[in-house]
């Protein structure tokens, strides 16, 4: 019988917190060591790609169709073989493509630090402006909000529903302020609500005229083919619709097989048009003599194409959707009638995200963390950190086994329980 | 019988060149295609390291003595292991060093990108000050000047002689310019002339006392154990002397085994001290979420240790010797009494450095390529591509087989000859 936090008197409210309490004690007493705190592969996804370490080897032919021996130096933006392959994942023409090294982010980074340097469509470079701005659709991904932070980025919280981000606040904000230069987009399954922006959302980025001409998309499709249910969940082709829109120069898409093949040493993928890929790979053509092609070769012999890659993604859904599955509904019977608590279920990606009563999140975290078990940090999911209500936590649940996620996310309902009522009897 | 060009009369210029010609045009019959403007290894090379993709395989174990798989994510700065290793080969501290991706070059920079946009010891960051400089010994490496260029540093020549760069020179620049920020160095077997910076040369440089307290020593030790000859040829350890001599925060020092295992797919190594370590390792801590732990288990297992390196060395030098020999051999035969050509003899590296009669290497280059051989642009070897003297060429004699180098050479000789007769003879 799930009881409504909201509802308890303050008798009730001690009465509940110390048997919790109790509960609490007795998993300290277990000594938990688990990380929920990144979206990390479990070991046996680790697995799954194992074979693809076998196919290159010393007894591999590593000529290319175009000559290349992989082994050697050359082919700065990858080879040809490379970008077909992902081509036919995404729809991109392959002309677009840069393939990279073994991290999408770098390459994020990388494409910010080009336009620090050298600016966008003739305007000063980003370094040299004063005060420039990112709008970051939140809660988000913590490790864009890093990039920013380093490059002295100014961030601009944007809020999400169910469609994507409020694109009438996006609209508004990047038609007036030319100071803001690009904004960071996880279009399918975002991190960390799982959100798929609507065809209607892309479709009205695609159509955005920002007072900025040096103004760019971050388009961090992480979880392309990252899928949890039956559902062919696609999103709009932005490249390709932003083109329509005579908007080419705007996008800049990623995509990585980190959480395909090895998060260690996948390939990631950068793809843009015009002035933005002439520009990119001029400077990877002056960063580096190449990124690693016999990884590339490795992954190419591995995955070969669409079909094979869905099938091998078909894997790491039958290790990921009993854990997703197990969590919400552990939330659903420990929170059903109890308003303290809300969260998304996600069709894919890597994070279930939870909103606890106002300032309770924090409070969770560190509750959690005292009896071992390690959540991202609350406030990650914001800009600098800071969650306005406190409230947003990010729950990764796929490194544990399920086993330990059952034990982490009992002790998580605990947590949230006992978080809101040390609030309402001022214990904080 | 060796001519001395220069002591020919009108009449015999024409002679001679007529001669040349024919054997020209004979050359060109043979449409040749042989490329020696990188160093890159020939194919037999990279057989020598083949066996390192077997190092890794579906059976391997990939639990790390720190607990770490290194199939996922995490360790940004790289296997304690690997550091371990490079620590032994280099005599550096294990501490000192980032292990990064397959390019030594990209932490280049990003490094000079780090200071670019957070500067160094407290100063303005350089992407903020007007007109910083670096010294740029010449001939060197054009990519050390690409980079300069990317992010609009100004290069300033400093000449070579048989100990390193002019240390008079930039003791006298740095001390009374604050605008000049660093300086490029090959220290061991230098790109292309394979100078050997003496203990000397070295012990000045930790000794600087730059004006500009960002001032940055890039110490790219590409070739810190491609040896050619049995002398062990040994360079001062800059990271310790700098120390000893209050100047830690002066060097950054590089290395790489593209040319020990793969060039495609090697790993790269820093070594740094105080703030700057803990910039580049938080600027990278930000940038990704780790490099290829894979590829440096597959180095580590592999290369295994210091002894275990040489001996592989070995093997490349028996490749690589009989190249330079046979090329030193053949300028000797050519131009032994000579003198419109002259050139070094490294004991190291991938390059052999020539200089021709003033105002003719561009020709020369340019009667190559016509005849099918590709070498360096002439000028390559100094800022912005601008020989003073337009003399200098560099000759990577590694990619072709030694049969096609003979080749090659035979014709390079035949082109030195034409393009000064055909200076000589106003015919440019």
């Amino acid at each position: 019988m799930v009881k409504n936090f909201l509802k308890l008197s303050e008798k009730e409210c001690w009465e509940e917190y110390n048997v919790l309490l109790q509960e609490y004690e007795k998993f300290k007493s277990q000594n938990l060591k688990l990380d929920m705190s990144r979206g990390k592969p479990e070991s046996c996804q680790l697995d799954l790609s194992l074979k693809m370490l076998d196919e290159v080897n010393s007894q591999s032919d590593f000529k290319m169709l175009c000559g290349v021996d992989v082994r050697n130096y050359g082919i700065c933006d990858g080879l040809p073989e490379m970008k077909k392959f992902i081509s036919e994942v995404t729809g991109i023409s392959a002309d677009n493509f840069i393939v990279g090294g073994n991290s999408s982010l770098s390459m994020m980074f990388d494409a910010i630090s080009f336009f620090m340097i050298h600016g966008a469509n003739g305007c000063m470079p980003w370094g040299r402006q004063k005060n420039i701005k990112f709008l970051c659709p939140a809660p988000g991904y913590d490790r864009h909000f890093a990039i920013c932070e380093y490059f002295g980025i100014e961030m601009i919280p944007v809020k999400m529903d169910k469609n994507g981000p409020d694109m009438d606040f996006i609209e508004n904000a990047i038609q007036n302020d030319s100071s803001i230069k690009g904004i960071w987009c996880v279009p399918k399954y975002s991190n960390p609500q799982g959100i798929v922006y609507s065809d209607e959302v892309a479709k009205r980025f695609a159509k955005l005229k920002p007072k900025a001409k040096d103004f760019r998309i971050f388009w961090d499709n992480a979880y392309f083919v990252h899928d949890l249910t039956d559902e062919k969940i696609s999103i709009v082709n932005i490249l390709e619709e932003c083109e329509k829109n005579g908007n080419k120069e705007l996008p800049i898409v990623f995509y990585s097989t980190s959480k395909i093949t090895f998060p260690g040493a996948g390939v990631a993928f950068l793809a843009c048009s015009g002035d933005n890929l002439d520009n990119l790979k001029r400077m990877y053509s002056i960063k580096t003599v190449g990124f690693d092609k016999i990884n590339q070769l490795r992954h190419l012999k591995f995955l070969k194409n669409k079909s094979t890659l869905y099938n091998h993604m078909q894997k790491h859904r039958e290790i990921l959707k009993p854990k997703f599955d197990m969590m919400i509904r552990l939330l659903k019977n420990e929170f059903g009638g109890n308003p303290i608590l809300s969260w998304n279920e996600p069709k894919g990606g890597y994070f279930v995200s939870v909103d606890t009563y106002q300032g309770c999140a924090k409070e969770t975290v560190r509750l959690c963390k005292d009896a071992g078990v390690k959540l991202t940090c609350a406030g990650a999911t914001f800009p600098y950190g800071k969650d306005p209500l406190d409230s947003n936590i990010r729950i990764a649940p796929t490194y544990p086994s399920i086993d330990d996620l059952q034990l982490a996310m009992e002790l998580f309902c605990l947590c949230v329980k006992m978080a809101f009522l040390r609030k309402k009897l001022n214990l904080l």
